[in-house]
This record gives C-alpha cells, sequence and structure tokens, in this order.
C-alpha cells in the first residue's frame, strides 16, 4: 500500500491543523519550528490528497505585513463512529473528520455480549448513507481492551469473560475498521483533550455505571486516569478498577430499566430519604479514589446526569468533605453533563491520538478514504 | 563555590560507579557511550577529589585482551544517615556513602513534632564519632514534604499542621544537612532501586503504621507509589493518602505501646479470633490500592512485621481474593521483612536519586566532605 502521509513532518502539520481551527504556513513554521519551504514541500502532499484545503480568507502575519493564505482540515474528508456501550444502552455520534458531532442516535435496551454486534448496528443504522466514508467505529466498551484496540478480552457488565475467546466479536459486520478503548478511558481522554489550551497533567475521570439486580438497582464506577499528560493503565491494563458496588435504590416492580429508574428519580425530591445510602456510598469510593491519586481534575460522569441536581450537589459535597486535607489541595471537582456523549468522543480521542502518534497507524486508517 | 563535579560525564560516571559495584574505563566507555579518553580525563578529577579509588585488581577486558584497572566509588569519602520516625519509634541507620549499613540504633517512644527533634539526636547520638564525615541526613517522614524534601508541612501522626508553620523544625540542630522525604514514598524508592537490573515500572509500597487510642489499637497505610519507573506524588504531593483506619485490637491497660503489642501479638496463636477484623479491614484498603493502581509489584511494610507470620499470610491471602481479576494479572505481592529499614535506607535512595540527576545537587552535598 502506498504512504497517505510519506513522513512525520506531513504527521506533524496534519495535528497541528486537526488541533487549531486553522493556520498558516509562517503560523505552522514558527510552531513547528519547520522552515517555511519544508512546511510548503509537505503541504502540497496533504492537499493533493485533499486532507486539507486552502481557505479564500487570508490572515495577516505580522511579521512580513503580507497576507498568508489560510490552511485548514478537510473536515468532510472523512467520518468517525463514536459509541459507548453500557448494560442499559448503547449511544452513537457521527462526527466529521475533528469529531464535530453530525447525528446522535440512543438506543436504550439491555445488552449483553450475545446481543451486542445486533445492537450496535441498530444503533449506527440511522448514519448509513455516510457508511462509505466511515473512517473508523471508536467504541468505548466497558471492559478492558487491549492496547491495540482491537480485542476487548474482558467485560464484566457484558458477560463476556477470557475463556470465551470472544475476539473476533466484531469481524466481518461492518464495512470499516472498530477500534476499542475501556469507556472509562475514553471519558478521561476526551475531557484531557477538551481544554486544549491547557491538558491537566493528571486527571481522573469515573464513569457511573447501573446494574439492574431482581431487588436492588446498583452502582458502580469505572475510573480512566490521566498521569504526567498520559492515560495510564497500569501493569496489566486493569488500572482505574473500582471493586466496590453501590446500592442505588431498591427495586421494585416498576423500576427494571433505565427508562423508569430516570422517572423513579424525577420523582425523588427529598434528599434525606431514598438516596442517602447511594450518596454515603458513592462518596467514600470516589473519596478514596481522589484521596489516593491526587488528580488536579477529577470528573464524575456516565449516568450520574440522570439524578436530580439536587443529589448530584450533595454527592459532591460529600466527596469534598471526606478528601483528606482538602483545603491545602487544588483541584477542580465536577460533574459531566454531557452523559455518554464524552466517552463516545472520547474513544475517538483516543484513535485520534495513536493516529497523530504513528504514521502506519495514520496512513492504514486514511487508506479508507483516500 | 568552586564545583567539585564540574559537568555532566562526571556525574553519569559517579552515578554509573555508584550503582555497579565496580568499573573499568572500556566498560565505562561503553555503557555511557562516551569514548574512552573522555571518560579518562573525567575520571581524573573525580579521583582528584578522592571520590573514586583505582582498584589493584585488574579486570581483562573481551575486546583488546588486555587487562583494565578497576574503578570504584570511595565508599568512606562520606556517610549518610537514614531513618524513619513513627509515632512510636525512631530507627536510624549509619551507612557508608554507598548505603552499607554499619551502624544500626532504635529509639521506642512516642513522638509528637514536640519532641522530634530531641528524639532524632538521640537516635543518631552512637554515631556521633561519624559526624563530622555524614553528607547529610535523610529523614523517612510520616507526613507530606515539599519537593525539595526541606519543608515538612503536613504531619497527622506527629500532629503538625500547616497553621503552625514549623518550617525550620530542624534547622541549627544539627551539624549536617538534613533531608525528608514523605516515609511511604521512601519505602517506594528503596525498592525500586533494590532490584537494579530490572526496575519495576508500577511499584506500590505501603508503610502499616499504628495507632495508640485509649481504647482501641488503630492501623494505617501511607502508600508510595512509583509509576513509570518515576515517584509519582499526585498534584498537591498527596498521591497515596489512604482515608481509612483500621482497627487492630482493642486496647486493654497492658497494650500501650509499641514493646506491649508486640508482647501481645506473640500470644496469639488463633487467627480466626482477635485478628478476623484486623485482616478483613486492612485487607480492603490493600485490595482497593492493588485494583486501582494495578501495578507490577506490590509489597506491604512498615509495622505488618511485627505480626506473626500467619497472619502476614492470611491477609496477603485475603487481599488476593479482594482483587478484582486476580488470575489474568501479572504481579508480585509480598511483606517487607525488614520493618523501617525499607524507608530510613529509602529516603537515602531518594536523596542519591536527585543527586545524580541534578550537578547543583550533588555539589551542594559533596561539599561538605570535599
Amino acid at each position: 500500500m502506498a504512504q497517505i502521509i510519506s513522513n512525520f513532518t506531513q504527521l506533524q502539520i496534519f495535528k497541528n491543523l486537526w488541533f487549531n481551527s486553522y493556520s498558516t504556513i509562517p503560523k505552522l513554521s514558527e510552531e513547528l519550528s519547520i522552515d517555511r519551504s519544508n512546511i510548503s514541500r509537505n503541504l502540497r502532499r496533504l492537499l493533493k490528497h485533499h486532507l486539507i484545503k486552502t481557505g479564500t480568507e487570508k490572515e495577516k502575519t505580522e511579521k512580513v505585513g503580507r497576507k498568508a493564505s489560510i490552511i485548514q482540515i478537510n473536515e468532510d474528508k472523512g467520518y468517525f463512529i463514536g459509541v459507548t456501550i453500557t448494560e442499559n444502552s448503547s449511544t452513537a455520534f457521527l462526527t466529521n473528520f475533528r469529531l464535530k458531532i453530525i447525528q446522535e442516535n440512543v438506543v436504550e435496551e439491555n445488552i449483553t455480549v450475545d446481543n451486542l454486534a445486533n445492537i450496535l448496528i441498530k444503533t449506527i443504522r440511522p448514519f448509513q448513507s455516510y457508511f462509505e466514508k466511515v473512517i473508523c467505529m471508536a467504541i468505548a466498551f466497558p471492559g478492558e481492551v487491549d492496547i491495540e484496540g482491537k480485542t476487548p478480552f474482558f467485560s464484566k457488565p457484558l458477560g463476556l469473560n477470557e475463556s470465551k475467546k470472544l475476539n473476533r466479536i466484531f469481524q466481518g459486520k461492518f464495512q470499516f475498521p472498530v477500534y476499542l478503548e475501556n469507556d472509562a478511558n475514553a471519558g478521561a481522554m476526551y475531557h484531557f483533550f477538551l481544554n486544549r489550551n491547557d491538558h491537566p497533567s493528571n486527571l481522573v475521570y469515573s464513569l457511573l455505571a447501573i446494574h439492574f439486580n431482581s431487588d436492588k438497582i446498583m452502582g458502580y464506577l469505572g475510573n480512566g486516569i490521566i498521569i504526567n499528560k498520559q492515560l495510564y493503565e497500569g501493569s496489566n491494563l486493569f488500572a482505574g478498577v473500582s471493586g466496590e458496588m453501590f446500592k442505588i435504590l431498591s427495586a421494585s416492580n416498576k423500576i427494571y430499566d433505565l427508562d423508569s429508574l430516570k422517572k423513579q428519580l424525577k420523582k425523588i425530591t427529598s434528599i434525606e430519604n431514598e438516596l442517602n445510602n447511594f450518596i454515603n456510598e458513592s462518596s467514600n469510593v470516589i473519596s478514596n479514589i481522589i484521596n489516593l491519586y491526587d488528580p488536579s481534575v477529577y470528573i464524575l460522569g456516565g449516568y450520574i446526569e440522570i439524578f436530580p441536581e439536587k443529589i448530584q450537589k450533595k454527592l459532591i459535597e460529600e466527596v469534598k468533605e471526606k478528601i483528606v486535607n482538602f483545603q491545602a489541595r487544588k483541584h477542580e471537582i465536577y460533574v459531566d453533563k454531557s452523559l455518554m456523549r464524552s466517552a463516545a468522543l472520547g474513544s475517538c480521542f483516543s484513535l485520534i491520538n495513536k493516529f497523530f502518534n504513528n504514521l502506519d497507524v495514520a496512513n492504514k486508517y486514511l487508506s479508507k478514504v483516500v
């Protein structure tokens, strides 16, 4: 296969343009410390493949007083699909090349390893007119995934365990490559990259997931960890596993899925009663994570957003009370309002991150649309 | 002040000799990728200051068939004192330049911020004939310490809190510099460096400390964390804080200090009874740390060694049972038999590590003995 991006300079330029909304030759030259003629030469290759485009607008450069052509990513050159799978729902986004959302679809159904592929197909069906130009489907997966993002090798929520050897669960089902990232890692990547001017050194993102038992509704956290601006996955890819589950509510015949839980939560007005146990137990787990990791940014995401705002606030307050030396710390703690969007888009960020750090990976994915 | 070590090459050579027991010019040249004449030139400066010595033994070099002079650190050029402070004891080691132990002294007394300096003086008194040649006293401190190892700014166990501003607690008390490292970090550094041929990427060392209450004896863990072969201290130096305490035994009038606790523990023969609660609660805390950090090496140290072997074993077994996906992980979990030695020597390793990475730090400390 011929190389589409033929050297690391081209990849650097492409990355710079991806993260900034636009640039110019002088700007690229300055930011990448590469001389202008070298930038120009390498831009030609990216232009040839229509990966970038030159704008009609001009930007006045400070140094020479001339106007320089604006250069941008060709955002419609290819598309991504980002998905989050939980045991209760599948949420998919169709995005353009720069991960701007074009379409969204949610399927709320109980998911296991057996119906997973079919539910995925159902979730992304509304995007099918784009399938030909989809570069990759990135899935935020509720379980451990190998380092290449190819094989899910564990998922307690979906009932997938090592012995089943379901390595090739997605094979032959889709006309584009499938990339997997652990769901909490994906959420952490999203929040890490979101603040583009100031990526926090140490960040923890927790994804609150929900498990419906016959007698009670349980919550548990998956945790994605960034340390020194890098995803930290541990020595066995298990970093961030939080073994503890906590009761959200006792089940009744009225609450058996996400939709009925949402309705029940809307009715709850008094914090002191039904959800006190949830707040107490989940704040123990969360404060423990913050105590042990001491991140500069902690984000609680996932299904926390279906709880009333009052409960969210009370939970964060209790977390803060349980943090050792709270007053002496500088950090942000907040609730992610985006439900499963962070993880779904985060899985795309995880892929893009690998893409921009490896010429072979970049060329492999681009070959789908160039 | 004139530079003792005048460039980074000299520091590299010094570091290489420190970590290996001896070397030769050809070996140094190969390992550091520096040509032999450059090695020779820089060795001269280290020889001049008697920081290194050439041995009488010769080593046959493979390449040229000649014998090469052996070069070693001058181990008696200077000495270190490494100390661990807990709320119940002060343990000090006098070591030579390569951290080989020469003398040891333990003082078992309840320690607070008020008697700390005096107890330290008492603990190191047996070493006083060496004081003139002591390069530094490194203290494994039960609390948070600033990044330069100068100021303790927190110690719940010793009753030191920020508002007291006891920055200069050691000033003027000793005729050599004092360096501080958090005790658990020190222990982690010790175990990281101990395995010199294969430093584990991710390691957690927990130091079990003991707190005597009027009605019960409590245990708690300080945790030192190595991630990607670097000490991980978090965004506010609080990484590894484990907020939870656990009951070891109910107090009686017979158990009020370390010595009486040791005697009581020796009498315990049945695991099922008195220490069940301790095993259960402490294994929760430990397994949670392993679940969240997923290290390749986990070491439980500190006062765990005063418990009967049977209890230690049972505790490790319970920890393993509580680790998520235990069978799928590759890692070592073990008990550190050295009591406070790891932390005391580890504080010296922490200092040496700073020393070898910074010319100014190296020269500052060497000026004491050169």
